[in-house]
Formats: C-alpha cells, sequence, structure tokens
C-alpha cells in the first residue's frame, strides 16, 4: 500500500479527497491537515461533513495536524486541497521534503517544471517529474488543471485529431465550486453571476499547456486560443458548457469522434469506463442527471452541431478537482514514479 | 382613447398584457378572449393570475368573448398573446377585418409583408404596414420577435455603428418564457437543461431580418451571422446571455456606444429611460437584480471585454414579450397609423 | 429466485422500483408493464430515465406489456406503480389470478381485509393475507401507505412504548413526490405552496390503521389523533416534518426511545442499518444532506425539544414509496407467505 | 417634514429602510450611518445594492457618517438596522440624547420600558413612551417584534375576540431573514434548514408581551402559550407559517374574523388598505405571489380547516423589519410623541 496524506481536509474539496481515499484500494489515507485550530483533534469532531455521501466512519478517528511538513514527511503523497495563497510554499517545502505532491491548487499549474495534467489527455507531461528530479527535488509536485478547464480539455480531446481552433466557450457553473460558504444564498438563488473571478484567465491559459507538446524537457504550449465567458448558476455540483470551435471536421465526424473516444490507458480504479461519453438525446447533458455517470469521473458531450458547437458537462468537485488529482496519483503510482 | 383587446388573455403572456394594459393612458381595454371553455364568463373568475403584482380588479369585471373575429371586429388593435398553432389564421383574419394586430406568436414573423418590430432598432419597419394596406388589408399585423431576439437585438443596435457580424451567444433563460405549465419543476430544479425547442433558428434568422434595411417595398435581411446555443436554467424571469462577435471596435468603444446609446424616438407611454443600460460593476447584469429596470423594459449589457464579448439580460415576458408588442402599439399609435 | 414485476415501470415511482429491483438478491425482475402506447417496444426505448443513478442496462432489453393480468400471471409478486385511478380494479384481479401484489397505490389501503404495512411498525398486520386467502384469493394485496405517512410513522414507532397521543404535523414535502411532470418550475421554484390534495386526509386516517392491533381477523385503529397541515418546498427528495405530540416523556426519555430503537427483525436485503437515527447536531435532519442515509430507507429524526416536538425527515420516493414496497415483499418472502 | 436617519444602512435591512424612506411624504431621510469604514464616502459609493427594486438616486449622494451619537443628534427619528450585539448600548445613549429610535434590532424588545410594537395589534402599548420620558429620557426607545412574530401576531389579531390558547406554529422562514451574506448557498439551496438560532425563543416569548394588556404603567403579558418550531427554506423573501390554536371558535367564524379585520386606525402613509387579508383559494398564500400585497406590508392569511388550524405569510424584511419601524414611526407621528 501507498500512504498518502490531505492537506486541508475540512473543506470542500478536502472531504471529497477523504470520500475518494476512504477505502481507496492502493491507498492508505494515513494523514489529514487542518488549520491549527483543528490539530490534535480528531478528524470526526472538527469536520462539519456536507456532503450527500456518508461519512466514512474509520477516517474519523485519524487525529488532524497541522499543515507542515513535518505533519506528512515520510508519506507517499499528499493531495493538496490548500487555498492557493497558502499552497505556493509548502507544497514546494513537501516535495523538497521527498513527498510527491498531487495538488488541486493553482499556484504552482503554469510552473514551466510542474507537470498540469488530466491522465487521458497529457500522461506523457509526467515526464517534467524526472525534470524536477534532475533540479534535485526528492519528491514532486503535479498539478490538475482548474475544474472548468478539466471539463472543457477532456471535451477537445477526442477532437484534436480531426484538428481545431479558435474556441469560444460559455460556462454554467455550479455553486460547489467555490465552497461550502463561498457563494450565500442571496447571491445565487433565482439568479445567474455573469462572472467568476480569474476563472476565465485560467480557462484560457491553462489548455494550450495541458494540450501542448513535450518534448522531454519542457512543453511547448498549444496553438489554438480560447476565449471564456464564465457565469454561475443555481446547480449544486457540475459545470454545464456551450463550445464553439472552428473545425473542418463534419457533425457527423465530431459525434463519431466523441462515442468512439478510448482512453489512452486503462486499469487505474478511478478511471470511469467512458472517461467522455456522448449522449445523443436533444436535451442531454445536464447536471442534475448525468454528473455522477462513472461515480463522477466521466465527461459528457452531446448535441454536436453545425458551428461547430456542443455541449459538455461534468462533475466539478469530482472528475473537475479531488477525483482529477486522485487520478493523477493513480496514474503516477501505476508508472512507478514512487 | 385607442380600444383594444388582448387574445388569449389568462396564459403567462396574456396576463402580463393585462398587468400592461389596465390603467394605460393611450389604451382602453375592452376585450379579453380565451377559449371556449371560459367565454361567457368573467375574467376574473376564469384567470388562474400568477403574476407577482396585483390583479387589476376593474379588468376582472370584464365578461371573456372566444378568440374569434365577431370578439374583437371595431377595436382598434389586439394584442395576440395565442399559441403559434391557433395564431396564424385568425391573425389573418383579424386583420383583414380591418383591426390591427400586435403579435407575439411566431406564425408571421417572417411573412415578407409583416413588420419584424424592436421600436429602438427599426421603427421604419412599420412601412410595411403601407404595403400590407395596398394589397388590400383594412387592419394590419406587426409582429414582435422572440424573447431571446428582442433581448439579443437590443444589444446589438448600439454596436451598429461600430460595425460587426460573426454573433455567437450562449444564452441562460428563464422559465417563465415556457409559459406557467411549460416546464416541469422536476425538470429544470437544481439543474440546466442545454436545448430549448426552436430557439436557436429563430434566434439565428430573426436578426437579420430586424436588422436588415427596408427599401419602401421589402426588407433586406442583413449579413452578419448568429450562432445560439440555447439553455434553460433555474431562473424565474429574465434572459441573461453571453455574446461574442467579430469586431473592429476596441473595448472602450463598444462600452462608450452602450453607455451613451439613446433611443431614436421618446414619449412612448412604456418606453424606458434606458432601452439599453450599460452597467459597470464586474457581476452584473444579473436577472434577479436587474430584470426589473426600467418597469422590465431596459435591457442591460455588462462586462465587455476583449474578443469582442460581453453579457446582455433583458426581461423575457416584459421587454421580450407583451411589453414589446405594447410599445410597438404605442409607436404605431405615435405614427398615425390607426 | 422469486419472480417478479413492476406494474406502470415508465414513472418516477415505477422507475424507482426498477433501480431497486435491478439485480436484487432475491427477486428476480422479469416483467415490466406500461400504457398501450409502450407496450411491445423494449424498456429502454419507451422510459425517459430521469434518476441521477445509472439506468440498468440489462432491464432496459425488457419488452414492455400492457397492464393486464395476462401480463403477469404466473409472477409471484407484482408492484404497483400505477395511479390511484387505475389501480383499484386491475391490483383486485391480478391478485386474485393468484399473484401477490405490493401496492404503492392508495386505492386499498383502508380496505379492512388489505394490510398497510411498514415492516418496522406492524409487520403482524400481514396476518391479513391469511383473511384474504380465506376468503378465496389466491395471491394477495398488501399495500404501503403514502409517503408521508410512512416517514411520521417511522418516527412514531419509538415513542410507542413512551405512549403520546394528539400528534400535530407540519410537512414540508418534495417536490419528487407529485411524480417528473406533477408540478410546474413556475408553481414551486423559490415558492411554498402550502396545499396538497388529498395529504392531510391520508396523514390523518392512515397512521390510525397502521399503529393499530390486528387481533388475527381485523384491525382495531389506534386512538392517537394526527392533525397534519402540508407544504411543499422546493427540495428534490425528502419529506421533513415538524412534529408536536402529547406525551408524558422528557426530552431524555425521547431521545433515548430514537437514539435506542432497533427494527424488530433483520436480514432483509433493503432494510437499512438503522431504520431510525437520531442526529444529535443542533440543525439536522436536512434533506439534501441527510435523505440518501441507509440508500434511502433510513428515517432521520433530530431536535427534540419540551413540546414535545422533533423533527423528522425520510426519502419520499425511496422509503416513502418504491423501497418501501421492496421491502414489504422481502418481508413477505421471509415469513414464506409465497 | 420630520428629519430621519438611519443606523446600519447598507446591510440588508438597512437598505430596505433606505427603499421605504427615499421620497417619504413625511420623513425627510437627511442621515446615513454605517461603520468607519464607509464614514465620510458617499452612500452610492458604499453600498452594494441588492435589492431588486432601483436605488434612490438622490439618497445615494448623501455623506455617510460613523453609528455615533454625534452623527444623529438633533434628528427627530432614527431607524435602527444595527445588530444586536451593537444596538444595545447605542439605541440608549441615542435616545438620552433626545433622538426618538424605533429598533428593529432584538436587544431591547423585552425592556420594560420598551414598547414592542405592531400598530394594528397594541399601539397604545406606545403609552410606555410616557414612561420612558418620565423616567428622564428625552427621547424614546420603540422596538418592532422579530419578523416572524409579526406575521404571528398579526395573524392572531383578528382571533383575539373569538378567543384562543395554546398556539403551535411551524415557520417556513425565507434566507433574506439572515441578511445578505448569512446563508450559503451550499447549505439551503434544494434543502430544508430546521433550525434558526434563537428564532424559537423570540417567537414564544415577544408575542406574550404584544398581545398583552398596558395597565398605564406596564404590561401584563398575555396568558396563551406559543410553541414554535422553525425552519428556513429556499424562498428570497416573505416567511410562511402553520399554525394551529386551541379555540372555541368556527372555521366560519374564524374565516369571518380574518375576512372582516379592520385595523383600528388609518391614514398612515405605509398602512396597506388590508393589513390582513384572507385568501379563499385552497392554495394561498404562497410567498411568491403573495409577499407584494399592499407593498408588502399585508399579511395573507389562508386554508382555515378544523383544528383549529390555518396558514399566515407575510413579507419578512418589509411588514417584518424595515417596514414595521416606518409604521411604527408613522404612528408615533401621528400621535403627537415627537
Amino acid at each position: 500500500m501507498i500512504n498518502v496524506g490531505v492537506l486541508g481536509a475540512t473543506g470542500a474539496v478536502g472531504q471529497r479527497f477523504v470520500q475518494l481515499l476512504a477505502g481507496h484500494p492502493w491507498f492508505n489515507l494515513t494523514t489529514l491537515t487542518a488549520s491549527e485550530r483543528s490539530a490534535g483533534k480528531k478528524y470526526k469532531d472538527v469536520v462539519n461533513w456536507r456532503l450527500d455521501v456518508p461519512f466514512p466512519e474509520e477516517t474519523g478517528e485519524l487525529v488532524v495536524r497541522p499543515t507542515t511538513v513535518e505533519s506528512v514527511k515520510g508519506l507517499d503523497i499528499v493531495f493538496s486541497a490548500l487555498p492557493a495563497n497558502i499552497a505556493g510554499e509548502i507544497e514546494i517545502a513537501i516535495a523538497d521534503a521527498g513527498v510527491g505532491v498531487c495538488s488541486n491548487a493553482s499556484s504552482h499549474r503554469m510552473d514551466p517544471d510542474v507537470p498540469l495534467v488530466i491522465p487521458e489527455v497529457n500522461h506523457d507531461h509526467l515526464g517534467l517529474i524526472d525534470v524536477q528530479r534532475d533540479a534535485g527535488r526528492d519528491g514532486f509536485i503535479v498539478a490538475n488543471p482548474n475544474c472548468s478547464t478539466i471539463v472543457l480539455c477532456m471535451s477537445l480531446e477526442p477532437m484534436r485529431s480531426l484538428g481545431f481552433s479558435d474556441v469560444k466557450v460559455a460556462t454554467m457553473q455550479a455553486i460547489s465550486g467555490a465552497g461550502f460558504e463561498g457563494i450565500a444564498a442571496m447571491s445565487i438563488y433565482e439568479n445567474v453571476v455573469p462572472f467568476i473571478g480569474s476563472e476565465e484567465e485560467k480557462m484560457e491559459r491553462e489548455p494550450l499547456k495541458i494540450m501542448g507538446s513535450f518534448d522531454g524537457a519542457e512543453v511547448i504550449p498549444a496553438s489554438f486560443t480560447v476565449s471564456a465567458s464564465c457565469h454561475r448558476v443555481p446547480v449544486i455540483d457540475g459545470h454545464t458548457m456551450a463550445i464553439w470551435m472552428e473545425s473542418a471536421a463534419s457533425v457527423e465526424e465530431a459525434v463519431r469522434a466523441f462515442s468512439t473516444y478510448k482512453a489512452p490507458f486503462s486499469g487505474l480504479p478511478h478511471q470511469p469506463a467512458h472517461s467522455v461519453l456522448y449522449l445523443d438525446s436533444e436535451n442531454r447533458p445536464q447536471p442534475r442527471l448525468d454528473r455522477n455517470r462513472g461515480d463522477g469521473m466521466t465527461v459528457s458531450v452531446g448535441r454536436v452541431r453545425e458551428g461547430l458547437r456542443y455541449i459538455t458537462m461534468g462533475h466539478n468537485t469530482i472528475r473537475g478537482a479531488a477525483g482529477a488529482s486522485v487520478l493523477n496519483a493513480e496514474l503516477i503510482a501505476s508508472k512507478k514514479y514512487l
């Protein structure tokens, strides 16, 4: 078994990590960290469990530690659900101390030597781990992209061989993306908020790195562009997106690409049967009905039309956050980077 | 006073017509029609008033008539809130019988001799009334566009002099657009439905006629294109849209165009102080907070960004339906077409 | 294996039956019925699957039959998700033809010889099956109560030995209780509707039969009274209730009764670990967070206060409908009534 | 004109005060206070206006002052929208400095010499102002009750002459009652929270004072009891309540009492045509459809049934908060207490 921990285990993404790691077939969850205030107490006594899945009772008995290098030294991997303003320094210190960091934080996503990975899209970028090690780091940092970026890129991957450019994407994002306390009910109920701080910038920047090519030393960014318009809607989980792209592909070719898409690897515990699933109905995907496909790890696509236009949707706190990091770690473990 | 009636007065749009016409300074609401089942009864006894504004008690005393030519003969104007499958024939018969028809139905919107009018955008298209009369019609049919088309075109109008083409629009539309019973709660609550029947087609077709040029005999369609992706979101009233366009205009020029826009006429009772209002805040417009600006007749614009991208939002059953028809009728009355 | 079918398999409760029966360890789901329009087609081609759990692919291959006696003859048990206006006659005919009917319909709930059963509360009432058989019926009809009644009575059961009378209950009921198309979004979104047709009557009548005593021949109704006020709130699944009762029990005694409650039997496949679960937090139970406890079969109780007052909540379409019937059937099978 | 100010003018209730006082026929709004951070700036530059009614532009020009005695000295009345932890001391200091304080805060509601007033219910309690003045206070403090208490007591008032006791009330309360930022969307969306801090205590304590009798020196509490169960539901504005009471009155007598109820005074600017309005429909009142009756000042009642049971609903931030204080001030002004 591989010993793992979660940094920032009490928040919305932290709880998702705990949900996905409790009972994991490869990973042994031994360590949870949180703020000083919670340190020294049992997880069950400090967490306000707000997921609609059962609380993992055995994990509840773990004693929470402060978020320090000492707390996680000796672990094989830590999953970081830290806020960006804290994650920056501590993730580096932990990686330098010999621990692998699979991070959901945005702090190091654009660092040249940090792979920004979606397993189905750019698993070869993990080669940057060797670059980190050559530079003297004992552990590593591997980042997963922003939630919206992940859903977008998963839907772009089947189109890669058909060719595309000039992507425009309008998002309808779920409130869970802002954390349990991030959005007041008076702000979003019976409403749309057409702005999410830094989200458009992330969606326009991250895909070029993710879908860029790794030459063994660095990532050459992809050459398409993304123009994003990001909106919050009253949905609990599941980011829905309307996408346009320039492409020589016909509707039929695109539907075939989505329908026949297969991930380039198999056998990882959190890998769904369909990483991308094409839904034929005229009014799908829908977040409430489709977000739990593949236990939240499947990205659904539908309504390919001339334009070239389509709809995509994925679970933002599973596929788009905690599940993304866990799948990255499973890929890393399968590739013997530990 | 100008005597007016409402065809289909008990539905969602019909009730909005009654709300806007009760106590109107120019129009005297004398006639309400509904299905045979309701005919002969007082309006207050057949309508299930479901708006959140007070029921106009005096109008409630009107005896509902069947939706026939006889019921409205002699009126100056009737407002049609009929469903499209009924509106087609009866609107022609009523217009031929000498009554002006201001219709919210889609049936005749694309008829070559029917003006498809948004007063601020193409009031000159009312010249088609003369074309109708030259062809022997005593009354007239004037249509207003689909609710989403209206909000879109209102936001395009200030950009007209700056020039634009290749419009892409992703809508987040309110549930009231489907009528009181149109969408089940189980379908849309905590959900997004990325499909609205025929909506994308209307949004791609109608703007070209509306923003086309009238040469005295016919309308030459505008040459830009619209590519729409339409989505229903859990909002009661107010359609929000993310728009991209090709334009040589800078962000500053576009903001100035929206901020300084003035309607080409003034003095109509339902004309708001600002037909288009530019909102400076980073997260506006929002449907719940901004839809009632100008008593529901103002279309708000915000977040102009490079791309060229912006957000627009308008009240779909007031500016986008009943209010649109009433403003058309006010314009017609002011131009002495009656 | 026991061969079973579902009557009315395409609606909201019908789909829940299919979800619970697909892969059932004791029951072999062989037959699905629906309206004539769907008969002869594969289930997957006629059902509009609208649950947020995966569609059971193998069941989708079953060919739907019309809802007739012939369609289900020879089965051991059929589960009825029929509307009350259809269920009345056909359920009798099917039971007379030798098939056991576990019905969620209200038609026969108050029939003197039909047991109205919640396994944890009155499993002994199944003795009425013998009364039915003595009267010449080859099969049987066993009804489960109305969804709200079930949640209420589950919470009353632990209080039975402490004694209570004069129950007052205010419900906050989920929209799924009205079926997929039962409530328009414009009716319930951002709203409360303080009326549900026939619901208060059912909640005041059914508990007296359920908690009555069976003397081997008939059920003597319980002597407490229920006064209900029923309200619909914008929640997808999960009925929440505020309950007052006259009781000599102290708060501590009631909390102990709820906390230590154990079902009078064990080992049924759909029986949860806790049929009634007492939650200590000051603000629980909550439908979105607690409805899936025990896979939707656990009824949660919280906030016992002087008065005697408490809150209870349960999943209305699982514990309160399809799951209730399935648990009844499991109890019947375990008692060798087949 | 009477010069007035608002303490705590930027919050949810503070904004409602500004809405109701802008353009008031008797009151001249000259002073707005807020935290030190906002002091010295124009109101329009510090307020994040989040009501769905237009921002009163002229009031926006007022320069915000710190919440101190000096800021409001010389005013006739100040309206307090302060949080309870701040209101306690400063309201006394302001009243002692000769200013009348109409407070929505809970701090002094139960003080023996502070009238807790709902004009239609206990306007005679204003006599306690004389008691305050006899004790040396130059100004006065008049409190309005908690939002839920007001709606409850308004509905109890027409029943007073018929007699009642043993009130049980289950509330379904709107999220605006907790302020703009008070409740996270992740907490209440698609959910019910069966707990509101201190709310049940307020509802059980305040009505006895309000409906008590004033003997010229003090208020003798009423002798009925209230047992409350308070719940938050996903509604923006409007508290709905299910009420039971012991009463010898028949359903018909109660309906007549509600239907014929008339306020004991008239002519105040914010007094609605119907302080209590009985709605005949089987499914009313509903918050979204009925909360704006009487510009938010009418409390609606419906569904009187045996039990004695009924439903009541009122706008919590207008009738239940800012409007309550303003109506109190209008009553005070009409009685020449200034």
